[in-house]
């Protein structure tokens, strides 16, 4: 299977990279930017073996014979004439942008504006990689891969939803890590800014994100993301006022749901981020507070491997018919 | 006027000595410390100009003639039989730890269990030292200085609280850097389990500070703390939902709360806990989820500073008729 | 091929499980702790497929059938009853400690004194899993694997020494995160301690590692280590004085020396911890003061991977005629 | 008196603000940016009473009345037309920047390059405020404060070159947090790059600051600097190789330089940068190699405060004639 990732230089793409250079089934012909195009991989990434050593521009691939799987870790809307080639080419794409995680474009435009491909929607699909119900539809081509707040927020809420129906009201507290925000320098992500500093960012409810957690629970989600001092991992906590759930219960249905899934660790003791890191696991907690009706889960994941790129590659392994932790443990 | 610390030797101790040796009215005539007593003070803080240079036993210090204030950096609990003593001398002791916030036993009991000294409450009272009405009792001598987490609490919520009444319930979300979980060596708050860390402690409602919050909102508090891989630092978000207020009504409220209080520092900008670091004061934020009815508060804190050994200062410079702000700018 | 850990509760023995539960030949039959047999190893590490679920004590792993390789994660001197146990029953015993990393009494006693076991000397050998030259002799029973300065060191000094004879004089200066002094709880090493603490410890040449040092370079080595404020990752800078090689030489004899060594990476560019880390790579690095006629060496590793347990495995893997980067990639 | 601040919204020019606003003799009329001249100083510092609540554009700055010291905290070589305004109104500067710390441009030049403004050199004039021999020209105006690391340096050195000569040679390995690298935004410095991240850069004797060393050793320095995962503090490790010093000797000797200094904290222990952090103190210590004939010296700074906008103020105390300390404790 020949693969390539698009946007090798970010940290997603970066983290596709070392995944996929250790998976048995993928190789990677092609590491592209848009910006860095003939420069030496190693600059970026130590060297690994099966891995290109030259970072190819857009012009280099657009020559070479299509791959079998593009990842794309480009900017939502960014590299739509890309896809769309690929798309004619027969490739599949793994989206790790926002444009196709959605499929109604009332739930995308009030985030994120005027979609920047209408046209390839109907060859787009979306969906969890651990969700045992997720569909990878015979015509779809472009698979819209979740947010990392998302992931770890469907992880905890999915199941609870397919059990027992909506969740009128959530409020989520999210901690990550700040690869989060991405490469590119700027002032608040500098060390010298944030040792010994955590803040929130976005207003409750403002964050793109938002929208991906709303149509999980099917309920109002009010979201606030903080950054934390640390580079990498992410930490939900979500507060279910009213809940009907017992914490038990709340056990029992995610041990099921994730029934066989070597990804997802539930347990009463609460999740610690650095356990998950560099690795593509969650771990599922939960509590309720004893006084009164209210419930409270909490997800631990990587921002960049199960938020990301080590999710992209779980999609990649169910969508060809692998088995899902191929490459991933 | 001469003070002591006693407990010299944890965070909140040292942190009290070193905010002490520059405060112009109060001279440190006594470090004290139940295991360290005869160590040079210099083992645990860079020498520092009127401090004394060597830390006292209890022995040594029972002999001492009675300074005006001692401050008690000993746990909840810990030194009862010295608190007596001090206070039969006529000393005023301003206590970090959490015996002698509550008037109401009925409130204590249930996290703390058995109160160490219920003949010492007829002395004591409590309050916050930012708290404009805060009463200083002609019979008190034993002032329970508040919790980190309460006090980035009441300074949020006890402006809306003494507003417009009660707030039936609000979630928070507690986030706090390692020195609030104490200088005693354990495990978990090793840098090698720490640094890229984030975790959730105690289940929600069970820390002890929920008490403490509730009696300030006078409605319930679902309270999940959060552990961060930083040293100091404390932040708080706190959703209320339901809320009849407007996020700028909010700011208006704090505005005239705190008008002329240094320390307090008031911004549509959300607040970041190095600002704050290494200082007395608290960066106050909010913000509403406009599509419905929550409102978010935001404050950070300094949880050695503000959060224990600055607001005991605090109080003591107003207890004392001194400007509440002296020693701390 | 079944193998122990054994002190499986440090930060060595989980390094050693973690990436054992990935090697293709090697069976961890047995996680072995003196002080927490009976409990489950979910409460140290997320529960990985192929490790067993529970730690055993001394007395139960007394009673199982000999496995082919043990290896020992305890401290110096510890637990010597036991490997005289497992070379009479026939097992290879791979230790993480320092007794048996010398052949030469008069080196080990000035830093560690008496040994523990002279008796097993007779079936002790060590060196560096890098060496292409490293004998493991027939006899051998017992491998002393190296401490994580000394194999930092000898990555970068042995090729130059193999080369071109004893090298007279270094100065070392090493930083190391602070795994690298145990799991043991410590004030020094809390997170609010070394938060923005960068410290050196030891007096110079005061370092038991300093002998493993002064045994590759055949001179005198003026070591200085230093804990820095990160988990896991570590940094040697060598200052050699009156070095007659120049950096490019340095490099060729690097690279010809390390030919086909996937581990070892080589680069004019200079070391970044991070870009090692969680790997059981090294990063070479060199450079000459243009000015007169100092060469200085870098070379960065994890302190626990290619500094431990890493290369506790390459070493099995080279023992057992395995190829020696089984399970490490 | 009346300073102004150039350059405020740096690490160094901010540092400068939030120490001057404590200064009792000192008081900040202007807090001048090239770039953010308009906005509010809010948004780079919380509101501290004393100081402008707005920065100055250059223009304005222009027409405003001379202060008596200016503080430049700009690059190397940046607003020399500024400087020449300054200095015909009669103002004394404190340039923190480098071009006025080297009566030689023999020396300047093969570092910095062409100088900038060679016509100031005649009123310029530098040298360590922690040195008693330091003289304050009357025909002075322009100060060159010292860099970082050669402070560091010239507290452990300068003394010993006074008691008893030049010394051939030192190996100095250099370590500071984060900010030493500035506030521009670059991905080397981002948090996602530098945590849990340690790395060398510039060649051994190629950093600019080799100058200043040599010029306090007066003898060759091999220079090595490294970057940590912590934004503040600055620690030196200086190997002198066949030293004829005793490390007691160096601990007496310096206690006679540095005798009624309240900075300079000298002990056998040895220093964590910690403990300097957010001060203007140093902590210098020493150890001798036993086995050999090598000194070693170690000195921990804050790099902003002492290596930069403390020692700025500490300088402009004693030009003025106030005492050094005032404003600095």
């Amino acid at each position: 299977m020949r693969v390539a990732v698009v946007g090798a230089t970010g940290y997603a793409g970066m983290t596709l990279l070392r995944w996929l250079a250790r998976h048995p089934e993928m190789k990677v012909v092609a590491a592209v930017s848009g910006h860095a195009g003939g420069e030496a991989l190693e600059s970026y990434l130590l060297p690994t073996s099966p891995l290109p050593s030259r970072l190819l521009g857009y012009e280099e691939f657009a020559e070479m014979e299509p791959v079998d799987v593009v990842f794309s870790a480009l900017g939502t809307g960014e590299g739509m004439e890309h896809f769309r080639r690929w798309v004619k080419a027969g490739s599949r794409v793994v989206d790790l942008a926002a444009a196709f995680r959605f499929d109604d474009l009332s739930v995308y435009t009030p985030y994120y504006g005027e979609h920047p491909a209408p046209d390839l929607l109907e060859v787009a699909f979306s969906g969890y990689a651990d969700d045992p119900a997720m569909v990878y539809p015979a015509h779809g081509q472009v698979l819209g891969n979740p947010g990392c707040y998302p992931t770890a927020f469907a992880l905890a809420v999915l199941p609870l939803v397919r059990a027992r129906g909506p969740i009128p009201q959530i409020f989520v507290d999210g901690k990550s890590g700040v690869t989060g925000a991405g490469r590119r320098p700027k002032v608040g992500l500098l060390m010298g800014e944030m040792a010994e500093n955590s803040e929130p960012y976005n207003d409750p409810g403002q964050h793109r994100h938002t929208a991906e957690m709303e149509w999980v629970s099917q309920g109002r989600v009010v979201f606030q993301p903080h950054l934390l001092p640390m580079a990498q991992g992410l930490l939900l906590t979500c507060f279910i006022p009213d809940s009907p759930w017992r914490a038990e219960e709340v056990l029992e249905v995610w041990r099921a749901f994730y029934s066989g899934n070597p990804f997802v660790y539930i347990s009463p003791r609460k999740p610690r981020t650095r356990e998950v890191r560099e690795t593509n696991r969650a771990w599922l907690s939960c509590a309720e507070d004893l006084r009164g009706g209210t419930l409270v889960l909490y997800c631990a994941i990587d921002n960049l491997v199960k938020g990301a790129a080590g999710q992209a590659i779980q999609h990649a392994n169910r969508w060809l018919g692998l088995p899902m932790e191929m490459g991933l443990e």
